[in-house]
């Protein structure tokens, strides 16, 4: 066999030096959503929010369908931008300033767009900080949801120069004000028995700790299904042989996964939460994997009014998973300011809920 | 922080003493179901009915589509009682008088709503069992349908007092003038081929036993994953971690995820058992587990003709699942009036079949 | 209990006497595919070709929505055959001629039927080499794809005389002049960005090698769903009991979940690859078990142009796929003609690329 010249055609992902400011990077595959794809997040989560499982409850509610789970539809608007953004990256550092602006419903095709925004290079010289701005976008051009998240992401070559270091202002918290109700949501004749709980946004009061109580064990399967449906390629999820001689010694399991799960066991307490209104942030405290069992609970930050509504509100929640540790006494940072070893995830977003009318 | 009091928001679920004769129950989560629903229910158990996989075959019988597989059907609506009715249960103790009145087709909405016909306090006073009927609808009101089952729950308070005991009195059999054949459904055109068996309800005799041969071993995401697709939250099937002090040690398996499975294997010897028509009765013998080996095996207790139909019959079935136990010798109760140890799931139902015409 | 004697209703599949020169087989269970099945694909392989993946991308390329995957196309037609030609198969020996003649599209359903064109009794006198030619058709009764396989089958009597050994002439590889390119199928404005990679037709060369990079370790529970999407119901795949006496000691993955896993994996080398055109054979070269790790590497055998067509190209590629050991020195066979016993599958087939216009 004579080796043939040819440009290399497997693509090896974008390293720190490979963004520049400003940089536009159009994402590959898009993506048509079905109702194959509910099928199955339902199938890997059993969320029972009412609004995303009847379209007929969601028609009582001023939709024309059920739409998607919000943070299904974050994970795949996310997953297109792994190949070009974090396949080369040793940390996923944090989010911020993630809205959703309109419902992803069945039959809708997803694009993603990402800007640069930010960049600094660590002073080992051989890592940076990218951040990066994501917009997933309908087949009508309109915005689903707009984030912010930061990566840590090797160099390729270590001598490339340092670019001038540019870090974005971000919001710590998505401002109530500019949290956007799904057009036509009217919650004015909203069902609580349907819903799954008698307990409305007048009920929740900010400091109000919640304690979800079931736990659910990650199967390996079920993990890298969730991290495929959304297109999410990183091998670290997928290549049990690859990571055996990492510290990990395994794959790990995708982080969005673990977020999913808290979201569906949070309906135990949180039943009316129909709707992700925005993440202000969340890390991914430990890793995850295979045969781990994630408990979760939740605490109540704050609580908006939504302006000219009177059948809508907003609670800002903080929710907290951890791994084979129930959460009754709510494990969180322990005095020293350090975490529970058993937290994996603490996230902090806004939800809608319907008011008492 | 401070603790804030407000009413607690976790739902512990009904207890025997939360319970009173007559009480109607809602449940939450009404469910749309789809093609999606359906996908999965396929991969899970690979079930090969034709009336159930082709649009076409489901045409050629006066339908308008494929329905839903009816086992599907009856964990969907089973699944939205468990959060009000057994998740405080010790014991799932029987079913009886189950009767599929309408096929589910995808698009429908289902509700499911339950009656309390029964309450008996247990001598010990700590439990006490709770017979109740439930009826899932669809989007039109229409009953899909209408089973009794009756668990043992746990009292909250072991101080309350007992309620006047009612056991209702319930069939032991559907009378088979009761069954309902799906509105439209036409056999006298039913293609054996394609169906994948020769033999029609003449062919079966009452007495005869049907080794269904093949084996499918329970995968731990398989049988959690079939548990979701009816938002069945029971913790026992997800907490594999919460499981380990008790004296399994490890999650067990759905019962239906048993009974889809023995359904899926009777293909091989009842092929053309296009319909489940009524579950007479039925038994989780043994608990299964992530990992064990299902057989099962047949008997035909009753043939039944349907009053005015010449394309149409009923036989009665009694199917038995084992586990890592192959059935040619057909396991069910020893000498004793014991059940031989490996078995798993005892089911009596009944289900049509096309006549030669 | 009185012994009922009727005729046995288990099929116990075809053994090689029981096949003859000419026979034609409609295969039982019709199948309309959905758009779950897709999701469900999808959610099992992750596949990233944008053609399948975006209804609105097929439709830039001139079709009306998304097709299905081909090789998922492929096994749920294979699967059909399996109750009747291999389910008493010790081996699946080889495949060849499989021409893509219409896309599937969610909706749509498919039969089969097989038409058996050899028969070669083995001189053990114990088993033979059946070959047949299976054909997937639409409710149009239009052709989806057609192809041959061989296998070694057990006889039921190894007393029954042999037949005359009749073996076909098939192609070592389909000709390029055969291959049919979807109808309405326009590539002239094919958006590279999108389909992930900037390589078309004209950047491949004969002779050049792609190491997929990527593993993906499977997962007992995937590969299970994987042969259940396709009907297939070959028992090795699924009962892990009656395998501990054989020779693995456990059931096998179904050859055809590490065709998907490759061709999914193959997308990091040849991203713009959106149809498979033909099989020109394929071998299993060793099995697979859950918990193994694919990679892949390919090699382009040979490019044809498409007459009359500017906008499309075939290429000619050979996958290689391995298990637990990655691929960038191309394993294959060594220099004794033998092949590394890393590997797992040999296959050969075309893909459509666009051109560069």
């Amino acid at each position: 066999v004579t080796a043939v010249k040819t440009k290399p055609k497997t693509t090896a992902g974008n390293f720190f030096d490979s963004f520049h400011l400003g940089q536009e990077i159009r994402h590959a595959t898009p993506r048509t959503v079905t109702t194959g794809d509910v099928a199955i997040y339902n199938a890997l989560y059993g969320a029972r929010f009412a609004l995303q499982t009847s379209d007929e409850f969601a028609r009582g509610c001023g939709l024309a369908r059920s739409p998607m789970d919000d943070i299904c539809a974050f994970h795949i608007i996310f997953g297109k931008t792994v190949p070009d953004v974090s396949i080369n990256a040793m940390a996923n550092l944090g989010y911020a300033d993630c809205r959703f602006l309109k419902p992803l419903y069945p039959g809708d095709t997803i694009n993603t767009v990402t800007k640069v925004i930010g960049l600094k290079q660590n002073s080992n010289g051989k890592t940076g900080i990218v951040y990066v701005r994501s917009t997933g976008y309908n087949q009508r051009k309109e915005t689903v949801l707009d984030y912010v998240r930061w990566v840590m992401v090797y160099k390729k070559d270590p001598a490339s120069p340092a670019p001038d270091p540019v870090v974005p202002d971000l919001p710590s918290v998505v401002s109530a004000d500019s949290l956007v109700v799904p057009e036509g949501l009217d919650f004015s004749k909203y069902d609580t028995v349907l819903g799954g709980s008698e307990f409305l946004w007048e009920d929740y009061e900010t400091g109000e700790k919640i304690d979800h109580v079931d736990g659910r064990t990650i199967a390996e399967s079920e993990h890298m299904m969730a991290t495929r449906i959304s297109e999410n390629n990183a091998r670290i999820h997928f290549d049990d042989y690859g990571q055996k001689p990492t510290r990990y010694g395994q794959r790990l399991v995708f982080g969005g996964h673990v977020i999913s799960t808290a979201r569906a066991l949070s309906y135990n307490g949180l039943a009316n939460a129909c709707f992700v209104a925005a993440i202000n942030g969340g890390r991914h405290v430990n890793p995850s994997f295979g045969g781990d069992t994630v408990y979760c609970w939740s605490e109540i930050l704050d609580k908006a009014e939504i302006k000219g509504r009177r059948d809508v509100g907003a609670l800002r929640v903080r929710t907290v998973a951890t791994k084979d540790r129930a959460c009754a006494d709510f494990p969180g940072k322990t005095a020293d300011g350090e975490y529970d070893s058993s937290v994996t995830l603490d996230l902090d977003y806004w939800v809608f809920m319907p008011r008492r009318v």
